[in-house]
This record gives structure tokens, sequence and C-alpha cells, in this order.
């Protein structure tokens, strides 16, 4: 059965689509933390972002479904369902955020604010991090190292180091250094800063959420050399790291923010908020309309995710469960540890070799075996060895416990290191 | 309460947007072809061909509220329902169209497909008409002329004149001059060919649909100099021209198809077909994911999409009321009129001035003037002075003189021109 559909997916989608696992999972049924196999098997859910506050959460569910039965139409016609998406979002914000454009991916969302920042600064320059991961377009796929060589880096686009994982107090600095680095090769090639771009957890860099503020000093440089900060919060934003946005761990208020994944719990809808001064070049030359998006239907899905994550007191529970998951982990101690990073709920732990090196087929080893004891996580990191950890919001202690013991008893299947 | 939300709409989505009409239309339901306002007030909608198979189509909300309330997640797990789609989708195509890639945006569905072809030719050229338009990322809005000036046209972007509205036989020889020539000013530039990237109903610059076939020589040109042809379906595709696919009326067999607004019925689904052959380098270097595209869903919402416009009969409908409505169109026989064309359900209606020069004037006169009278129509093309007039698929005989009762009466209230 499973092999018949590898074989019909493979000839129906072609090469260049991927499944997870060596033997991949087959869904056919998900509710809050928990989805369900073919098989009937369950499993809970602790790598999912998009479905911020649950599998088919009835709530949006239920938005969907009236606004889908109403109206589905487009921005050219006046509604109110975006406006009051927009103000609400613009109210989670820094007050020097002032205008909402949405569009249906954050690949679009990254896209349109690169072409805002080059309008705003009147520079092509971004940088970006060694394994940045921000879309699949053409313009943003050149600036995800992390889709590897095949392809290429864009022009105008410089790569520098990322924060270093567990770097301690000079992380900070470094990463500026980094910034700077990337500042005066633009210099000399005559290039004009554009865009910081960085996802303010580093997801694909492994996950980088420490110390608290380390990104401050890479955007003061930046944007002392004339650039634009975009904070890809696609996903860090809606409350997972235990407050609304990523950029806001950092203190930091950004000219651009670009959101996604979470924001419509698996819908499609995605979006850029911008300073209004640094929208207006752009503006000016170009208009914008993206067909679905902002589209009543996908509007009213966004304001029940936001309804959902406030009446469900989501954001402190992504503090208080992500702390308890933490405390969890580290107190497994095992000696295939490396890093553990947290932030909310998303943590990553590091596995290592006893020599202290990056261990990416004991990472490999612990995902597939917590997929057969009905949990599921994921790797990433440029070296593979980091293991993602990411619940939908609504996790309980319950829920965690049985992550908890099921990652214990994983980790003592594997033996010594 | 319009002027209050026009400011609030200013002040939260900033300058990029635009609206429709001198005084917007602030819609709040919609079913079958029929719109209502905030006022009560009904409209025909002669203009929207995103809602295909009619607004808030029942099956299709169920298939919707269905999925969702199951399972909302993405290609990297098995699931059929993705499947089950591409196979649909590929049984509508000539035989040599193999594999399916899903997007959410018609705009990400060709930012692909210019990414497979340069992959698949080794080039960089492409080719565009005068006032194309294929979508807003920054690679594609570089080959979208109707944009404006404001955006820039991208490099290795060549635009050719569009085939000519109404110039009868020589219109296929004459387009494929054009392209001869921008594939000379490429040698010239030591430019390769890469894709030849055409609305097959050429929308946006004024809707050119006769003679059937007359695409068949430029792709023939291009296809001779090693590029390959991209038929971008976005607007014409699901039978809008009372065939399946626009591509079908010229006799050819695309190597990429690209298709997006009516697929979902306004749900944002969109996607990417291919010859195997033309798709196997992109592959070999490059993976894709889209979050949301071709997730269980979206691709429920599209599978019921395509089951009614089979079970309903949409696209003899579409070849029967757009045979009727052009029909009654022409039957007016208003000294206004210059060319009047259609493909099923959607046809262009220029208007001109006495010594037959385009009369932009006049067709902002009778989209409004439509508009007082309940019906929703749109105008185009570079001059904009051709009428669109394109309601959703299941248009039926009385909706249809609704319409021409209405415009006959608009073009009286018009006077002489």
């Amino acid at each position: 059965m499973t092999i018949a559909m590898l074989e019909r997916r493979a000839n129906l989608l072609g090469p260049s689509y991927r499944l997870f696992y060596d033997e991949p999972v087959h869904l056919v049924r998900g509710e809050g933390v928990w989805l369900w196999d073919a098989d009937g098997k369950r499993y809970l859910d602790m790598y999912n972002n998009v479905p911020c506050v649950g599998h088919c959460h009835p709530r949006v569910v239920g938005a969907l479904t009236k606004a889908a039965s109403t109206l589905n139409t487009h921005t050219r016609y006046l509604h109110d369902g975006v406006l009051n998406l927009a103000e609400r979002l613009l109210a989670t914000m820094p007050k020097e955020l002032g205008h909402v454009m949405f569009t249906c991916t954050g690949s679009e969302a990254n896209d349109l604010a690169i072409r805002v920042a080059k309008a705003a600064t009147g520079g092509t320059g971004v940088i970006v991090t060694a394994n940045a991961y921000h879309g699949v377009t053409e313009l943003i796929s050149g600036m995800s190292p992390a889709l590897g060589a095949g392809v290429p880096i864009g022009p105008g686009v410089y790569v520098v180091p990322a924060p270093k994982i567990g770097g301690g107090n000079a992380v900070g600095e470094d990463f500026a250094e980094g910034v700077r680095g990337a500042l005066a090769r633009m210099a000399e090639d005559g290039v004009k800063p554009a865009a910081l771009l960085v996802d303010t957890l580093f997801s694909s860099d492994g996950m980088v959420c420490d110390p608290s503020g380390f990104l401050a000093p890479a955007v003061a440089a930046f944007r002392a050399a004339g650039g634009v900060f975009i904070a890809d919060e696609v996903q860090p934003g809606f409350g997972r790291t235990g407050v609304m946005w990523g950029f806001m761990r950092h203190g930091l208020v950004p000219d651009l923010i670009t959101m996604g994944k979470p924001m419509g719990n698996g819908h499609p809808i995605a979006a850029m908020a911008a300073r209004p001064d640094v929208l207006a070049n752009f503006a000016k030359s170009a208009r914008y309309f993206n067909t679905f998006g902002g589209n009543t239907v996908s509007t009213a899905v966004a304001g029940a995710v936001l309804d959902v994550i406030e009446d469900e007191g989501l954001i402190g529970n992504a503090a208080s469960m992500g702390a308890y998951l933490l405390a969890g982990v580290r107190g497994m101690a095992s000696p295939r540890f490396g890093n553990i990073r947290g932030a909310g709920l998303y943590l990553g732990v590091d596995l290592v070799t006893p020599s202290g090196g990056p261990d990416a087929d004991a990472a490999k080893r612990v995902v597939n075996g917590l997929r057969g004891r009905g949990v599921l996580i994921g790797s990433a990191s440029p070296a593979g060895n980091a293991l993602k950890i990411r619940p939908p919001l609504p996790i309980n202690r319950d829920a965690a416990d049985f992550f908890l013991q099921a990652f214990s008893d994983t980790l003592a299947e594997l033996g010594a290191p």
C-alpha cells in the first residue's frame, strides 16, 4: 500500500518532492496535538508549527466555513475583514509599524519585503545567514543557502556566519562582526546595502535563541550603513517563543516584518508589515495585488487564529510548557546531548559524538525511533544533528510527559554513544 | 461609512492597494453569479473569474469544511488527496504532461515555471507580450509590463508586440515575426532562450482569441531556437473558454502549464504541470517544498471544483452561454463598438471614438454605469478601452439577459458618441 503510494507519488508529482522519514508517514486525521495514520496509529505532533492552535481547531474551522459560505472575494472591493485583521496584527507590534500587506505564503511575503527594501534604500545588497531558508521564489531561493549548492546564491546576496549556538555573551558581537565584514565586501563591490534578512530564531541554522538581545548590534551596524532590517517571523511568529514575535526577544523594532506558516493554522495566508516611511518608495512606483492575499475567507481564518491564541492563553502556554519541556530534556542528561536550547515551544537539542562532534546519524535514529513510539519530531541544522521540537501551542502537561518518556526511552534504546 | 472605510483602508493597508470603481463596492455576500453589498443591493457578477463554479458553491464549501475538519497538513507526509488531484488534472491534459507541482498562487506557479525552464534549457532569455501580466514576485513582476514603467522589465526579458486584436489570418504570422525578432535580439546579446511565457488568452493585452490556432507559429519558432513554451493558464484555464485549457484552442502541447485563479474557486491553490523531461534538470539540482501548496485541504477543494465543473456541465455552458452573450452584444450594434470578441465566457468589447480610436473614457463610463444598474464588469487593455466580461461559469439565460438589457440601457444612456 505505502509502496504503491510512493510509486504513484513519484510518477505524479515528479522528482522535486521529498518525504519525511525512512518509512514515510501516511496521515489521515488530526485533532489538537494528535495525528493518526491510515492504520489508526496515533502520533503526538511535536514537530508541526503550522497548526499552531492545534490541528483542525473547531473555532478556526467554524470561521473558515462561515466565511467561505458567505463571500470569498478580493481586496479590490471594500470589506472590513482585511481591515480588522490588519488592525489586530498591528496592535501586536511596535507602534512604528503602520501598514500590513497580505500574500498567501511566507515566500511571497519575503519576496515583497525585499522589493520594498530595495525601493526604500536604493540598494541591492542583502545579507542572510549561512544556512538560512526564506522561501522558494527565484529571488528568495537565492537568499536561502539551506536549499543547497544546486540552488545558487543570488546576485547581491552576501552570506554571513550564523550566530553561534551556545556562544554565550559573545554571540551578538561575533554576529555583528560578520555583518560588518559583509558590509565591507559590499562596499568593495560597489553594492549599496538594502536588507538584513534574518529569521529571528535562525530556525534552519539550527535554532539560535540565546542570549536574548544578541541580534541588536548586527541590526544597528546594518542600519548605520543605510539598510533596513527585515524580521522574518514566518517560523517564530504568533507566540511560538512565548512572546508574540521573535524580534521582541531581541528588543528590536524591525523596518519590515514578514509572517506566514502559523498565521492561518494551515490555511494559506501570509503578510508583510511595514513602517510607512519604508513602504513609501515602493508604493510610489508599484501597485500590488495578490488575488487570494487578504481575501475575505483567509482574513476570517487568521482572525479566528488570533482569537484562539488570546482566549486559550496560548502564548503563556508556550512559555510555561516550553520551560517545562526544556527542563525535562535537560534533566535526562544524556551523554549524547550537546547544546540544549529553547525559546517557548521551539526546542533545539544537539546530538554529539563522544568527542563532541555533530552526530547526524544519532539524530536520524532518534527521529525514527520516536516515530516508532508515536511521536513526530524533526531534525535540522547544517550538520543535521539538531533535533527540532516544536509542537502546536496548546500542548498540555500530559502530552509533554508522553513526549519526555518516549524521548527518554528512545535514547535508552540507542545505548551508549 | 464608505468614506470612513476608505480612510481606514489607506491607513492600515498603505498606498500600494487599489480599488475598483470611482465609488468602491462594499460587498458582504455572494451566491452563484450574484453578489450583495452592505446596503442589500444585488449585483450580477460579470467580472470575477476566480469563483468559477459560482460564489460560495455548497459542494466546494462542503469539501472545504470536511477536509479542514479532518486534517490539514503538507506534502512531506503521504496523503492520497494530492495524488488524486494531480492525476485528475493530468487526465485533462495532453499525455506529454506528466507531473504536477503545487503552489498557492499563479505568481508562484509562474515563478517556478521560469526556474524550471531555465534549468531545462540552460538559457535565461524570456519572451513576454507588450502588456502581459504574469504575477507579483520580483522575478515575475519583471515579466509583467502591465505593472507599468515603475516596475522595470527584468534582465533577460524581451518584450514583443501582443497578437493583434482583429488582425484576421495574419495574426499568427505577425506574432511569430515579433518572436523571431526577439530571438534575433537575444542572439545579438548572447542570451540563450529559456521560455516563451504567454497567457493563452492574452487577457491583459486586451484579450486576443482569434483566429484559433494563431499561437502555433510563434511557439514553433521559439522551440526551434531551443526554448520551452509555458502556457500561462491562470486566467484561461478550467473551462472558461469553452474548453478546459486555453492552449487547446491553439492545437498546442505546452512544455509547462501554469494554473491558479479559478482552481480552488477562491481558495488559494495553484499549480504547474510539466513534461517530465523538461522538469528533470530542475529536480536534479533543486528540491521544492511549498508549505501550503498541495496541502490536504487545498487539494480537496480543487477536487470539488473539478467535480462541479464536470457534474454541472460548466465547460459546455461556457461555450453555449458565451456564444449567446457574444451574439447578444453583437446584436446591439452600437456605434461605440470596435472589435467584439469572445472565447466561451470571456468576452472583450472595444469601445471606440467616432474616428475609430480607443475610447477609455467611454469604457469607464460603461463600467460605472453598469455598476449603477447592478452589474459588475471590468475594463482592461493597454488603452483601457476594452470591456472585460467574464462571469462565473454557471451563468444561465436569465442572468445573461439581465446583463444584455443593462448593457444596452447603459449604452443608450451614454447617447451618441
